[in-house]
Order: structure tokens, then C-alpha cells, then sequence
């Protein structure tokens, strides 16, 4: 069994950001590092970081030598990456926030490849964004069937992504990147559902800004 | 003493959340609803949405009627948009993602006004992004004194943004949209820092893709 398997969403959470700062060490030809001073740099405490180390496997620190750099890097890898095993993705939405989201999964090694892009808008087809062609939401069923894609990144409004997230789980997509309004959770609690809500990010900072 | 002042930041986090879903209802014609109908509607408790209301003001259901939605709307407004005062706002970056994030706040009514951007590029210079004139980083000063703005937006490298936010928040800068991999946070305690970190939140999406 993987030890994984035990980490709780907001432990998962916090992968990506040791992921980030040991990174960092590594570039910065740090070799090892102790709880301590990882929770110094991350905000938070050692005993934090020994917790959710105690979750993702067998990383035990040395005494007065701490955690090796190489070891963790290499276990949070293979957990948040798959060990470069890429999961096929495809993109609802070709506006602007559709443009720059492929473009930041095209560049950056997150463990996802896009493999097609669609949208509604008859202008659009024959274009390419990040490489990829866009085709018409209506040829969105024959490409599933052929490519079975897992991961639907929406970056589409409300009404859109309400519309077709049904129809995406019965294609066979199990997680969604979703920028759109539409809170796929309450509709489908056994889909994989990443939000990113900018406008809400938004609003919060004019919120504690004005009245912090 | 404004109430919203003992509000939690989880709560300033759920406050935009409330304010899409009751705009949603008003746009549906419904003028008041109960805590538990809103809770069954956002995926949380009637519990949680009256001690959140408690949070915000004098925020009171009627007995088998429920609350205003227009009283909770206009409640809402006031606390997240200022009542349509906006405040002045700055980006730094002007690359693919700076030009989605301005396009979004340009497009979008959430309670800020982006009047300047800058970039180190000098290719850039005299071109626009959103309507607004790029500016070169060694004029970031000058403007700052002139027009004082509040908040930054920063679509930048990790090495950028770590190098720029010590002289943003000399300058004024009071709160930071954070699309960078930097966290601000522990240098500026008392910086208002809201994170978007795509990266983060797509290799969760891939970890719980590979190992739910």
C-alpha cells in the first residue's frame, strides 16, 4: 500500500510548497535540512513538517543532521508527479483565462499534458492555443472515447461549466481544474475538484484590505 | 465600530462565496432564503452560515421566512467592494499570465482599478496590457509617490518577486495578489497577502488524481 494513501487533503496541500522550498535547496546546493529550519523558512513549526513528513512514507531525519534534501525531493516526486508518467488533460474554454492557463500548463512540469482544447465559438476552430488545435464542443464525445483524457481544466463561465461537467464525468474525466463559478463538489462529491476562484481571491484581499 | 472587524480570515475567505450565491438567487428572482437552504446550496451547514452572518453585521432571519437576500447582498457589497469605492491598484509583470490577471481584474467588478503596470522589458515598452501604458521598473518610485497605490498584483518570477515586494511595501503597497512562487507572508507579517500558486494547486490535483 502506498503510505500516501493516509494523507489528508490539507496535508496534500502542503506537498507542493515543500516540493517548492526544497527545490530551492537543492539549487542552492543545500544537501540535507532540519525540521526546524524548513518550518523557519515555510511559516510554519518542525513539529509540522515531522507530522506530514510521517505521512508521505519512510522519511525519518538524522539526529543533528536532518532530512536529506535528495531523499525527500525524490519521494514528493514520485507522489505529486507520478515519476514523469504525464496524466492526459483537456482544456473547456478558449477565451483569454483559457489562453493563459494552457499556456502555464504547457510550460511548466506539473504532471499533466494537455491534449485538446474546446470551445463553442465557430471563430475559434482551425486556431491553436499552446500548440494544441481547438475543436467544437460537439466533437467532444468521439475524443474521449479514442483518448480517454482525465483531467478537464474549465475555464468557462458558470452557466458553461454547469452545462457540461455532467457530461465530462460521464466521459470518464475524474479530476477538474475549475476556474469557472460552478462548484462542481456539491453536483459530483466522487470527482477530484482543484478551484481556483480569482474573483473570490480578489474580494478577499479588497475585504481585509478595507477593514483590516 | 464596523462588526465585519471580528470576522476570521476563514470567514473573509467564505464572504465572496455568499456573495455569488445569493447574487445567483437574486438574478433568480428569490428574495429571502434560510440558512439551511443556503447551506444545502454551497455545501456547508445552517450552523456555519448563521454564526458567519453573526460575523458580518446585524444579520437577522425572519422566523419561516429566512434572510433578505437583498439586506444580505447589500451587507456583502459594502464590506467586499467598499461600496463601489475602488482601490488603486499595480501590476508587475507584464508576461502571459500578467496579461490574463489584468485582463481579469480590467473585466471584472471587484472592487479594485489596475492604473499602472510594469515590467524590466524593454520590448514592451509603449505597448498596453488591459488599456493601461507599460511602464519600465525604474519609474515604479516616481509613481508611487504620485498616485499612491495600495495593493500589486505580482506576476513575476519567484527571484523578481522576492526582489521587488521589500520596495513595494516602502512605497505604500499594502496588500499583494500573489501569483508568484514567493511567499511574501514571512518577510511582511503585516503585508495583506492573497496567494494564488497555479502550480501548487495543480499537483494537488495530480496527486489526488494518482493516489485516491
Amino acid at each position: 500500500m502506498n503510505p500516501s494513501a493516509k494523507a489528508s487533503v490539507p496535508v496534500i496541500r502542503r506537498l507542493p510548497k515543500y516540493y517548492r522550498y526544497l527545490r530551492a535547496l537543492k539549487d542552492a546546493g543545500v544537501n540535507s535540512i532540519s525540521s526546524r529550519e524548513l518550518a523557519a523558512q515555510m511559516g510554519t513549526t518542525a513539529s509540522q513538517v515531522r507530522q506530514d513528513f510521517n505521512c508521505i512514507g519512510n522519511v525519518n531525519g538524522r539526529q543533528g543532521i536532518g532530512y536529506s534534501v535528495d531523499k525527500l525531493l525524490s519521494i514528493l516526486e514520485g507522489l505529486l508527479f507520478g515519476g514523469g508518467d504525464h496524466l492526459p488533460a483537456i482544456l473547456l474554454g478558449c477565451g483569454r483565462l483559457g489562453t493563459a492557463v494552457s499556456s502555464f500548463i504547457a510550460n511548466n512540469n506539473n504532471g499533466f499534458t494537455l491534449i485538446a482544447a474546446f470551445d463553442v465559438n465557430p471563430a475559434l476552430m482551425g486556431q491553436t492555443i499552446s500548440g494544441i488545435p481547438i475543436r467544437p464542443l460537439d466533437s467532444l464525445e468521439d475524443f474521449c472515447s479514442q483518448r480517454h483524457p482525465q483531467m478537464a481544466v474549465l475555464c468557462l463561465p458558470r452557466s458553461g461549466a454547469e452545462q457540461i461537467s455532467g457530461r465530462l464525468v460521464e466521459l470518464g474525466i475524474r479530476g477538474f481544474w475549475n476556474f469557472s463559478h460552478y462548484d462542481l463538489s456539491v453536483s459530483y462529491p466522487d470527482a477530484v475538484v482543484e478551484n481556483v476562484h480569482l474573483g473570490d481571491s480578489l474580494m478577499s484581499l479588497g475585504y481585509r484590505l478595507r477593514n483590516d
